[in-house]
Protein backbone atom coordinates (compact mmCIF):
# COMPACT_ATOMS: atom_id res chain seq x y z
CA UNK A 1 0.00 0.00 0.00
CA UNK A 2 1.48 3.46 -0.89
CA UNK A 3 1.69 6.21 1.41
CA UNK A 4 -1.14 8.17 0.01
CA UNK A 5 -3.64 5.20 0.39
CA UNK A 6 -2.71 4.70 3.60
CA UNK A 7 -3.17 8.84 4.36
CA UNK A 8 -6.30 8.72 2.69
CA UNK A 9 -7.80 6.08 4.81
CA UNK A 10 -6.69 7.45 8.10
CA UNK A 11 -7.81 11.07 6.63
CA UNK A 12 -11.11 9.09 6.26
CA UNK A 13 -11.42 7.58 9.56
CA UNK A 14 -10.54 10.92 11.21
CA UNK A 15 -13.36 12.93 12.31
CA UNK A 16 -13.45 16.69 13.98
CA UNK A 17 -12.45 15.51 17.22
CA UNK A 18 -9.70 13.45 15.92
CA UNK A 19 -8.47 16.47 13.28
CA UNK A 20 -8.46 18.85 16.13
CA UNK A 21 -5.86 16.91 18.01
CA UNK A 22 -3.81 15.86 15.37
CA UNK A 23 -3.39 18.66 13.36
CA UNK A 24 -2.96 21.61 15.71
CA UNK A 25 -2.48 22.10 19.70
CA UNK A 26 -5.78 21.06 20.90
CA UNK A 27 -8.14 23.82 21.06
CA UNK A 28 -9.47 24.82 25.11
CA UNK A 29 -12.41 23.37 24.61
CA UNK A 30 -11.07 20.18 23.91
CA UNK A 31 -8.79 19.63 26.23
CA UNK A 32 -11.21 20.64 29.05
CA UNK A 33 -13.67 17.77 26.87
CA UNK A 34 -10.56 15.42 27.34
CA UNK A 35 -9.77 15.77 30.48
CA UNK A 36 -13.54 15.28 31.46
CA UNK A 37 -13.43 12.50 29.93
CA UNK A 38 -10.71 11.23 31.69
CA UNK A 39 -12.42 12.09 34.74
CA UNK A 40 -16.04 9.95 33.40
CA UNK A 41 -13.94 7.15 32.98
CA UNK A 42 -12.12 6.94 36.31
CA UNK A 43 -15.05 7.57 37.77
CA UNK A 44 -16.37 4.76 36.10
CA UNK A 45 -14.18 1.64 37.22
CA UNK A 46 -13.86 3.36 40.89
CA UNK A 47 -17.60 3.60 41.07
CA UNK A 48 -18.13 -0.24 41.49
CA UNK A 49 -15.05 -0.74 43.67
CA UNK A 50 -16.12 2.59 46.10
CA UNK A 51 -19.37 0.49 46.72
CA UNK A 52 -17.94 -2.49 47.08
CA UNK A 53 -16.39 -0.58 50.09
CA UNK A 54 -19.24 0.66 51.24
CA UNK A 55 -20.93 -2.89 50.79
CA UNK A 56 -23.53 -2.07 48.44
CA UNK A 57 -21.66 -3.90 45.72
CA UNK A 58 -20.54 -7.41 46.12
CA UNK A 59 -16.81 -7.66 46.18
CA UNK A 60 -15.17 -9.00 42.88
CA UNK A 61 -11.30 -9.24 43.11
CA UNK A 62 -11.32 -9.38 39.71
CA UNK A 63 -13.49 -6.34 38.81
CA UNK A 64 -11.45 -4.91 41.16
CA UNK A 65 -8.08 -6.03 39.55
CA UNK A 66 -9.29 -5.06 35.73
CA UNK A 67 -10.34 -1.68 37.38
CA UNK A 68 -7.29 -1.11 39.22
CA UNK A 69 -5.15 -1.66 35.89
CA UNK A 70 -7.66 0.67 33.71
CA UNK A 71 -7.35 2.92 36.43
CA UNK A 72 -3.58 3.26 36.58
CA UNK A 73 -3.62 3.86 32.94
CA UNK A 74 -6.69 6.75 33.41
CA UNK A 75 -5.14 8.57 36.09
CA UNK A 76 -1.79 9.63 33.33
CA UNK A 77 -4.69 11.41 31.12
CA UNK A 78 -6.37 14.54 32.92
CA UNK A 79 -3.31 16.27 33.20
CA UNK A 80 -2.04 17.88 30.33
CA UNK A 81 -5.88 19.07 29.60
CA UNK A 82 -5.38 21.46 32.69
CA UNK A 83 -3.50 24.35 30.57
CA UNK A 84 -3.68 28.18 31.28
CA UNK A 85 -5.21 28.07 28.07
CA UNK A 86 -8.72 26.41 29.55
CA UNK A 87 -8.80 28.56 32.33
CA UNK A 88 -11.55 30.71 30.47
CA UNK A 89 -13.77 27.39 29.58
CA UNK A 90 -16.88 26.56 31.66
CA UNK A 91 -15.73 23.53 33.98
CA UNK A 92 -15.95 22.82 37.73
CA UNK A 93 -11.97 23.65 37.80
CA UNK A 94 -10.78 26.00 40.83
CA UNK A 95 -8.41 28.71 39.67
CA UNK A 96 -6.09 27.02 42.35
CA UNK A 97 -5.29 24.21 39.85
CA UNK A 98 -3.78 26.79 38.04
CA UNK A 99 -2.43 29.23 40.65
CA UNK A 100 -1.02 26.75 42.71
CA UNK A 101 0.21 24.03 40.25
CA UNK A 102 3.35 22.43 42.85
CA UNK A 103 0.08 21.74 44.95
CA UNK A 104 -2.12 20.29 42.43
CA UNK A 105 0.55 18.50 41.02
CA UNK A 106 1.20 16.70 44.24
CA UNK A 107 -2.61 15.60 44.57
CA UNK A 108 -2.24 13.78 40.94
CA UNK A 109 1.41 12.50 42.17
CA UNK A 110 -0.92 11.06 45.95
CA UNK A 111 -3.52 9.55 43.25
CA UNK A 112 -1.19 7.69 41.25
CA UNK A 113 0.46 6.91 44.12
CA UNK A 114 -2.69 5.07 45.76
CA UNK A 115 -3.93 3.48 42.77
CA UNK A 116 -0.47 2.05 42.45
CA UNK A 117 -0.58 0.41 45.70
CA UNK A 118 -4.01 -0.42 44.86
CA UNK A 119 -3.00 -1.91 41.33
CA UNK A 120 -0.41 -4.09 44.23
CA UNK A 121 -2.82 -4.63 46.74
CA UNK A 122 -5.50 -6.30 43.63
CA UNK A 123 -2.75 -8.73 43.06
CA UNK A 124 -2.59 -10.46 46.87
CA UNK A 125 -6.39 -11.33 46.75
CA UNK A 126 -6.60 -10.28 50.43
CA UNK A 127 -9.99 -8.89 50.60
CA UNK A 128 -9.29 -6.33 53.63
CA UNK A 129 -6.05 -5.09 52.14
CA UNK A 130 -7.66 -4.50 48.65
CA UNK A 131 -11.15 -2.60 50.82
CA UNK A 132 -8.00 -0.26 52.76
CA UNK A 133 -6.57 0.50 49.36
CA UNK A 134 -10.05 1.14 47.24
CA UNK A 135 -10.37 3.55 50.74
CA UNK A 136 -7.11 5.15 49.78
CA UNK A 137 -7.69 5.96 46.22
CA UNK A 138 -10.95 7.52 47.78
CA UNK A 139 -9.10 9.91 50.03
CA UNK A 140 -7.19 10.91 47.03
CA UNK A 141 -10.28 12.07 44.62
CA UNK A 142 -11.77 13.57 47.61
CA UNK A 143 -8.48 15.37 48.67
CA UNK A 144 -8.41 16.70 44.84
CA UNK A 145 -11.80 17.76 44.04
CA UNK A 146 -11.82 19.50 47.68
CA UNK A 147 -9.42 21.79 46.93
CA UNK A 148 -9.19 21.86 43.05
CA UNK A 149 -13.11 21.22 42.08
CA UNK A 150 -16.35 23.45 42.74
CA UNK A 151 -18.52 21.80 44.72
CA UNK B 1 -8.27 3.41 60.24
CA UNK B 2 -12.14 1.82 60.86
CA UNK B 3 -14.44 0.68 57.83
CA UNK B 4 -16.26 2.84 58.87
CA UNK B 5 -14.20 6.06 58.72
CA UNK B 6 -12.57 4.27 54.95
CA UNK B 7 -16.35 4.36 53.80
CA UNK B 8 -16.69 7.92 55.01
CA UNK B 9 -13.66 9.23 53.39
CA UNK B 10 -14.98 7.09 50.20
CA UNK B 11 -18.34 8.87 50.52
CA UNK B 12 -16.87 12.13 50.61
CA UNK B 13 -14.83 11.95 47.52
CA UNK B 14 -17.40 10.26 45.32
CA UNK B 15 -19.65 12.64 43.45
CA UNK B 16 -22.91 12.05 41.83
CA UNK B 17 -21.36 10.68 38.68
CA UNK B 18 -19.15 7.78 40.39
CA UNK B 19 -22.32 6.88 42.95
CA UNK B 20 -24.27 6.18 39.89
CA UNK B 21 -21.56 3.54 38.66
CA UNK B 22 -21.51 2.60 41.85
CA UNK B 23 -24.44 1.94 43.40
CA UNK B 24 -26.69 1.01 40.83
CA UNK B 25 -27.00 -0.21 37.11
CA UNK B 26 -25.19 2.97 35.52
CA UNK B 27 -28.81 4.97 33.84
CA UNK B 28 -28.59 4.96 29.74
CA UNK B 29 -27.66 8.85 29.72
CA UNK B 30 -24.19 7.79 32.19
CA UNK B 31 -23.54 5.17 29.54
CA UNK B 32 -23.82 7.31 26.60
CA UNK B 33 -21.43 9.65 28.56
CA UNK B 34 -19.27 7.07 29.65
CA UNK B 35 -18.85 5.65 25.74
CA UNK B 36 -18.18 9.34 24.66
CA UNK B 37 -15.49 9.79 26.73
CA UNK B 38 -13.94 6.57 25.73
CA UNK B 39 -14.13 7.53 22.17
CA UNK B 40 -12.67 11.42 22.77
CA UNK B 41 -9.47 9.26 24.77
CA UNK B 42 -9.06 7.21 21.92
CA UNK B 43 -9.34 10.55 19.59
CA UNK B 44 -6.81 12.50 21.90
CA UNK B 45 -4.11 9.68 21.45
CA UNK B 46 -4.98 8.31 17.93
CA UNK B 47 -5.09 11.51 16.33
CA UNK B 48 -1.23 12.71 16.52
CA UNK B 49 -0.59 9.42 15.32
CA UNK B 50 -3.14 10.53 12.25
CA UNK B 51 -0.92 13.13 11.89
CA UNK B 52 2.11 11.56 12.24
CA UNK B 53 1.48 9.31 9.26
CA UNK B 54 0.18 12.27 7.31
CA UNK B 55 3.06 14.20 7.68
CA UNK B 56 2.06 17.50 9.49
CA UNK B 57 3.01 15.89 13.26
CA UNK B 58 6.61 15.08 13.28
CA UNK B 59 7.14 11.28 13.91
CA UNK B 60 8.30 10.46 17.26
CA UNK B 61 8.23 6.88 18.21
CA UNK B 62 8.52 7.39 22.02
CA UNK B 63 4.67 8.90 21.55
CA UNK B 64 3.21 6.49 19.41
CA UNK B 65 4.60 3.93 22.14
CA UNK B 66 3.00 5.15 24.97
CA UNK B 67 -0.44 6.46 22.88
CA UNK B 68 -0.18 2.98 21.17
CA UNK B 69 -0.29 0.91 25.44
CA UNK B 70 -2.75 3.94 26.22
CA UNK B 71 -5.05 2.82 23.12
CA UNK B 72 -4.98 -0.57 24.08
CA UNK B 73 -6.35 -0.32 27.25
CA UNK B 74 -9.59 2.51 26.17
CA UNK B 75 -10.10 0.31 23.40
CA UNK B 76 -11.62 -2.32 25.93
CA UNK B 77 -13.97 0.37 27.62
CA UNK B 78 -16.86 1.66 24.96
CA UNK B 79 -18.95 -0.92 24.39
CA UNK B 80 -20.42 -1.90 27.36
CA UNK B 81 -22.08 1.35 26.81
CA UNK B 82 -23.53 0.16 23.97
CA UNK B 83 -26.97 -1.33 25.42
CA UNK B 84 -30.22 -1.78 24.31
CA UNK B 85 -31.38 0.46 27.09
CA UNK B 86 -29.54 3.78 25.37
CA UNK B 87 -31.21 3.25 22.32
CA UNK B 88 -33.35 6.46 22.93
CA UNK B 89 -30.22 8.44 24.11
CA UNK B 90 -29.22 11.46 22.11
CA UNK B 91 -26.01 10.16 20.22
CA UNK B 92 -24.49 9.69 16.79
CA UNK B 93 -24.80 5.69 17.05
CA UNK B 94 -26.78 4.49 14.39
CA UNK B 95 -29.05 1.65 15.06
CA UNK B 96 -27.14 -0.83 13.12
CA UNK B 97 -25.05 -1.48 16.58
CA UNK B 98 -28.01 -2.37 18.45
CA UNK B 99 -29.57 -4.35 15.35
CA UNK B 100 -26.52 -5.85 14.02
CA UNK B 101 -24.69 -6.98 17.54
CA UNK B 102 -22.59 -9.86 15.43
CA UNK B 103 -21.37 -7.44 12.95
CA UNK B 104 -20.58 -4.38 15.20
CA UNK B 105 -18.56 -6.90 17.70
CA UNK B 106 -16.45 -7.67 15.10
CA UNK B 107 -16.15 -4.44 13.89
CA UNK B 108 -14.78 -3.71 18.17
CA UNK B 109 -12.60 -6.68 17.30
CA UNK B 110 -10.81 -5.22 14.26
CA UNK B 111 -10.08 -2.56 15.98
CA UNK B 112 -8.76 -3.96 19.18
CA UNK B 113 -6.41 -6.30 16.90
CA UNK B 114 -5.36 -3.76 14.80
CA UNK B 115 -4.36 -1.80 18.07
CA UNK B 116 -2.51 -4.55 19.42
CA UNK B 117 -0.84 -4.74 16.58
CA UNK B 118 0.11 -1.13 16.37
CA UNK B 119 1.67 -2.01 20.34
CA UNK B 120 3.73 -4.83 18.47
CA UNK B 121 5.09 -2.41 15.44
CA UNK B 122 5.21 0.55 17.92
CA UNK B 123 8.22 -1.40 20.09
CA UNK B 124 10.05 -2.23 16.75
CA UNK B 125 11.15 1.22 16.23
CA UNK B 126 11.02 0.43 12.61
CA UNK B 127 9.21 3.71 11.14
CA UNK B 128 7.58 2.43 7.74
CA UNK B 129 6.10 -0.28 10.07
CA UNK B 130 4.74 1.90 12.51
CA UNK B 131 3.57 3.93 9.92
CA UNK B 132 1.61 0.74 8.23
CA UNK B 133 0.15 -0.23 11.76
CA UNK B 134 -0.92 3.50 12.54
CA UNK B 135 -2.92 3.40 9.40
CA UNK B 136 -4.28 0.37 9.74
CA UNK B 137 -5.88 1.40 13.24
CA UNK B 138 -7.29 4.40 10.99
CA UNK B 139 -8.85 2.12 8.82
CA UNK B 140 -10.84 -0.33 11.66
CA UNK B 141 -12.08 3.62 13.06
CA UNK B 142 -13.27 4.58 9.85
CA UNK B 143 -15.01 1.00 9.11
CA UNK B 144 -16.65 1.16 12.30
CA UNK B 145 -17.99 5.02 11.67
CA UNK B 146 -19.24 4.57 8.56
CA UNK B 147 -21.49 1.56 9.81
CA UNK B 148 -22.30 2.62 13.17
CA UNK B 149 -21.71 6.30 13.55
CA UNK B 150 -23.76 9.01 11.31
CA UNK B 151 -22.32 11.28 9.30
Amino acid sequence: MTRKLVSAGVALALGAGFAAAAFAQAKPDVLVKQRQSAMVLIGKYFGPMGGMLKGVVPFDAKVVERNAGYLQVLAQMPWDGFTEATKGEKSRTLPAAFSDPAKFKQAQDQFQSAVGALVAASKTGDEAKIKGAIGDVGKTCGGCHDNFREK
